[in-house]
């Protein structure tokens, strides 16, 4: 075997007291699970940990009540009671030879406190960071004070607890020490207000304190955000950014640099598409310190993490995302198998789950979050039970990915598909503006596949029942997907919208396949409130048409807010003269006319229209299904999977295909008992 | 004592096989604790229980991980694993002699099955009910064979539990049952679809299957909603929710009847200060049925109570707002201290914690879902420590709450206030349109204060530093409340409105007092984005001002989402031809105009504004507070309490000063104990 080119990333490095096997970090990131799920929680770590990261982060970890996130599952360390939980964590990770990292978090404004019910603190009498009419309480210095000896008592604690690097965390826009740096918030008189060395003092006695509490054995790391990307609005990494690293470069053991807000540092790939998008931002930093210093930018290319080593711009790659979209990254860039990465595609569905207050998922990687309840690791496979063969028909998401963990369970599989090229709908929706990083969904499949011998692929070979007959197979899995409807039903109305032969009609592929055919004016109506209507309008708008966008919900796309896109979207189309006609439905179309509702009032407005491009709900594509059940006599194993069962995300559809791969002769008390895994509260007093 | 006018409340009436002791039925109400907080929740159905409430009722309660609500909050049945945690509250509720009636739910296409990962069932295929890009699977004849064996089995955990009536539920828009009625979305074409038998086949199938589970003991209930208030678009009382009544009329053992959707049942006193506004819809029923019913609409009047029964148009007064602002309302009707209820304002707060997913909160009563964490008890008042006095300065809702709560612990308290009323905040809000009902959280406890001898109040009378120190009493409670910024700063900016002298700047308060000085253009800004910049804007429109609506936020009043009020604000304020312009901040103010800023891409509007009514942020009135501090040596009690702490809601204050008077003499290990207190997961594999 060659010498490994990336040999670099897997040098030890000192981090205060401890040292890491390796340069990969998985920095702190939001799971869904936190003190809700504890044994979730530690077993999705560990697979990390299993995976190769040297270091293996929580998510940001309340201090104390004054700090609570409810109804958001983050992680807590409110006292001695929740060590348990998180010993899960630090042993499961220790276990696979990794450091334990925790990220000790006060929100200030950000933190609602509805479950405690204390007062929201911060610096100065500001709204809670909620749209909820509150504010917060003006610390005094006896609140500072104990803000302090919180801070202290969380650091012994995760001591305790086993953690071996405890940080001090200032970043996106949602933590205290942050709010006390920047000047746009922090007008304090005292001494922690007015100069920066002020607004940095509370940030710099953390460190301290945090050092002299645990730093004998602990590492202690600063997570800090040197720009928040609001031009001179704010913090910016040429001015107080860098102050800031100049004032206490050599305190911490290690600098963890990034960008605010969180919609900035987990930036998706519709709006950036290049890896390591934050260094321009981040790399000052590794020459004004001698501490190791992790930064992020979605890096998935091992090229660039040796050659940002070897430059010395960072010592350690550090990663949410990716470790997430793909645990065992490290391991494959070991083993020299870095084809073999799964890459993150950059969509947020991550981060969606945290927002929704349920465990993580993923597009790529289907097993993350379900390490605990299903027992699933992306790389582990279940041996197949028996020698069967399988039919997987239709290869978008859903197909693609059963049709390939049944051949990982060594199957014999059989994928056929009607098109010229694998990949149904994601074909399509990564050909569309800003989404061509999600091609990569199909990309690492289709190279999977074509590595398997036990895999056979038919391209535009549509299949019919009698086909199928034919080919004598007795698992049969249907992926054949959806199909947008053109009849106006949708989230707001049940019936089908009436007149609509007097306008053109599109679907969302025919609008993108047939834009020459697009006659002005052009109405996009998105009644499905995800994301593809908006997707649309950006992607046609670019090519120059002239666009209005009418839609029941009150902002365009609000599913997006989930995924932190939504304010970008709004703006995109705005700089494209995009009109949006929001609040409205559309109840019929009559000569070049739309007749729209408002959903407050039912007032009616026209809106003209000769092309109308429908965005609102699909049909499964199940035909084929029924025909298959209706003569089944009970011998064969034929099943529904992905958009043609239950339309949804991509990541929803991946789901379902591995699923079904994984259930696939698994016993009805197995995939049973999955299906009711819960962690449950205790029910003795405490 | 004289023959309470009452009685008839109080005799037993006959469910199916079990009886309940009076008339007094708490419905099913949803309160953020759920499956989450089983100690809680006990502890808060108990307090009804112990209140006088016959029947004391979960929320609904999902019957299979396929009606997955996370994150919300709800109750759970999906196997024997939630048993114990259920009987915990059969037990609490049997102790005090009530019933324990448990609401299964599936609720279809609005659960969205985020934890669970099953696909979401309907009996069409439809958008789920959250603003997230999935479809449900359309239910095939097995789907529906299993639901129904699912609910079986919940029915006879139910039983196991100790329930004594087992619910169907067909309400609120929210439940599969009822999507199965509704022509407007069950179009299928077999026996569950096309005729209302069809469509009401799947109830009663359950009805039918539930009384043959678990009959021989317990009572069947049958929660429907005989309309839907959306005209001849829904379900309407004279027409199909008649028939379905007819029907189904003696399958149950109980009626329990609404009006749908949840905002239509859970109206708030904004939009409907009458209570009892359900008995136009509902008020048929008894006439079909010789079981009894049970209805809700505020009910807090006994007179209407028992009138109700005499006529025969309910047997059960149901209450789920009622019993959260008053659980002793029974017992005090009982006692003939019917004046001491304490009454509920219709705000919806309680539904606003639900929607947060955190435990209820109540403005009226600041116990309620504080029964377990601080062991509250609207009526169990714990005794006063030691012989002290109390200061309170302030009777806003803060103040008076402490004033009262000292006062029932028996210290002796003198409460001081500028103005020449009680009230404070309240009395201001509760003078706008649609707010009269607030003015109970004064009215109701300035009549408890009234019969105390040991509390002593002064009105117009403003205390100066040196007033508190001449007074020498050594325990002072400053509830200043807070003051609405005339500056701009808000949400959404940290820096002044500049120009704000070039036009006519009022606050909220002096938009109202002074509304005679108003000149148009009147422009309303909102930058609190909670409820009070909209009711504003309806009590001047309705005035006759021709009001501009000015919002950073998308909506009207956003907060108001989580109260269900959210679109019949919006629609109130166009139907009155407020002009309102969203997705906008304020910049400055320029000669007769304003300059706006669009959200998304600062693009920069003209707004025509004379008069500039700002409804941005408060300012804490704590400057008594600060003076005090400033000179103790170290001897007093003084502390800062309500608004003047930290500005939030009438709820927020009511509870910091009932605290503040609970706290009071007790050691810091209690009130830590109780900060620190949370349910959390069991650790070990289940």
């Amino acid at each position: 075997m060659n010498k490994n080119p990336y040999i670099t990333l897997f040098e030890p490095v000192k981090i205060g007291p401890v040292v890491t096997k390796n340069r990969f970090y998985q920095v702190p990131h939001c799971c869904g699970m936190g003190h809700l799920r504890p044994q979730a929680h530690a077993a999705m770590r560990e697979t990390k940990a299993k995976g190769g990261w040297g270091v293996v982060s929580t998510e940001e970890s309340e201090i104390h009540p004054s700090s609570d996130l409810s109804p958001y599952a983050e992680q807590r360390i409110w006292d001695k009671k929740d060590i348990p939980a998180l010993q899960l964590m630090t042993e499961a990770v220790h276990s696979h030879g990794a450091l334990a990292a925790i990220e000790l978090a006060h929100n200030g404004n950000h933190s609602a406190n509805l479950y405690s019910r204390l007062p929201v603190i911060s610096p100065v009498s500001q709204s809670i960071d909620l749209v909820y009419p509150k504010q917060t309480k003006r610390m005094n210095k006896k609140d500072i004070a104990e803000f302090r000896s919180w801070h202290r008592k969380a650091a012994l604690n995760a001591k305790a607890a086993g953690f071996d690097i405890i940080y001090v965390y200032a970043g996106h826009g949602m933590t205290l020490t942050q709010q006390f740096m920047l000047p746009e918030i922090n007008n304090r008189t005292d001494e922690y207000g007015g100069s920066i060395e002020n607004r940095v003092r509370l940030t710099r006695e953390l460190l301290e304190e945090t050092k002299d509490a645990v730093g004998d054995t602990c590492a202690v790391a600063f997570r800090f955000a040197v720009d928040e990307l609001k031009g001179s609005d704010g913090m910016q990494f040429f001015e107080e950014g860098r102050a800031v690293v100049e004032m206490l470069a050599e305190i911490p053991d290690l600098w963890d640099v990034n960008v605010s807000d969180w919609s900035n540092d987990s930036l998706t790939s519709r709006f950036e598409i290049n890896e390591g998008y934050q260094l321009p931002y981040i790399e000052f930093v590794k020459s004004l310190t001698t501490k190791p210093v992790v930064g992020v930018g979605r890096f998935t290319s091992p090229d660039l993490m040796t050659s940002l080593v070897k430059r010395k711009v960072l010592d350690l790659i550090g990663a949410a995302r990716p470790s997430i979209a793909d645990p065992y990254m490290p391991n494959k860039i070991r083993d020299q198998r870095v084809d073999e990465i799964r890459e993150c595609i950059g969509c947020n569905v991550c981060v969606s789950s945290d927002n929704f207050a349920v465990p993580i998922r993923c597009t790529q990687n289907p097993t993350m979050g379900e390490e605990w309840r299903r027992g699933w690791d992306p790389e582990l496979v279940r041996p197949k039970k028996t020698d069967q063969s399988a039919l997987v028909v239709g290869s978008g998401p859903a197909g693609l990915e059963c049709a390939m963990q049944l051949a990982r369970r060594g199957y014999q599989v059989v994928l056929s598909e009607a098109k010229k090229e694998l990949g149904g709908r994601v074909l399509f929706e990564s050909s569309l503006k800003g989404l061509s990083a999600w091609k990569r969904v199909v990309d690492n499949r289709v190279y999977e596949i074509q590595q398997k011998n036990n895999i056979e692929v038919y391209k535009e070979s549509e299949l019919t029942l009698e086909h199928i007959n034919e080919l004598g197979i007795n698992n049969i899995f249907i992926a054949t997907g959806s199909s947008w409807r053109k009849d106006g039903v949708g989230r707001s109305q049940r019936k089908a919208i009436t007149g609509l032969d007097e306008v053109q009609v599109l679907s969302p592929v025919e609008a993108i396949r047939e834009s020459n055919t697009i006659q002005e004016p052009v109405v996009i109506y998105d009644d499905d409130q995800g994301y593809l209507a908006g997707v649309i309008a950006d992607h046609l708008s670019s090519d120059g048409h002239a666009i209005t966008f009418v839609t029941p919900a009150s902002v365009v796309s609000p599913w997006t807010v989930s995924t932190l896109e939504q304010t970008r979207i709004q703006e995109s189309l705005l700089k494209q003269k995009v009109k949006i006609i929001a609040n409205k439905t559309i109840a019929l179309a009559k000569g070049n006319n739309l007749e729209s509702r408002c959903v407050f009032t039912g007032d009616k407005t026209n809106i003209a229209c000769k092309t109308l491009i429908l965005v609102t709900e699909r049909s499964p594509n199940d035909t084929l299904y029924n025909q298959l059940i209706k003569q089944e006599k009970g011998s064969r194993h034929i099943q529904l999977i992905g958009d043609a069962e239950a339309p949804g995300l991509i990541a929803d559809a991946i789901f379902s295909g591995h699923l079904a791969a994984e259930n696939f002769e698994a016993s009805e008390q197995e995939i049973e008992k999955a299906i009711f895994m819960r962690e449950m509260p205790q029910l003795k007093q405490n």
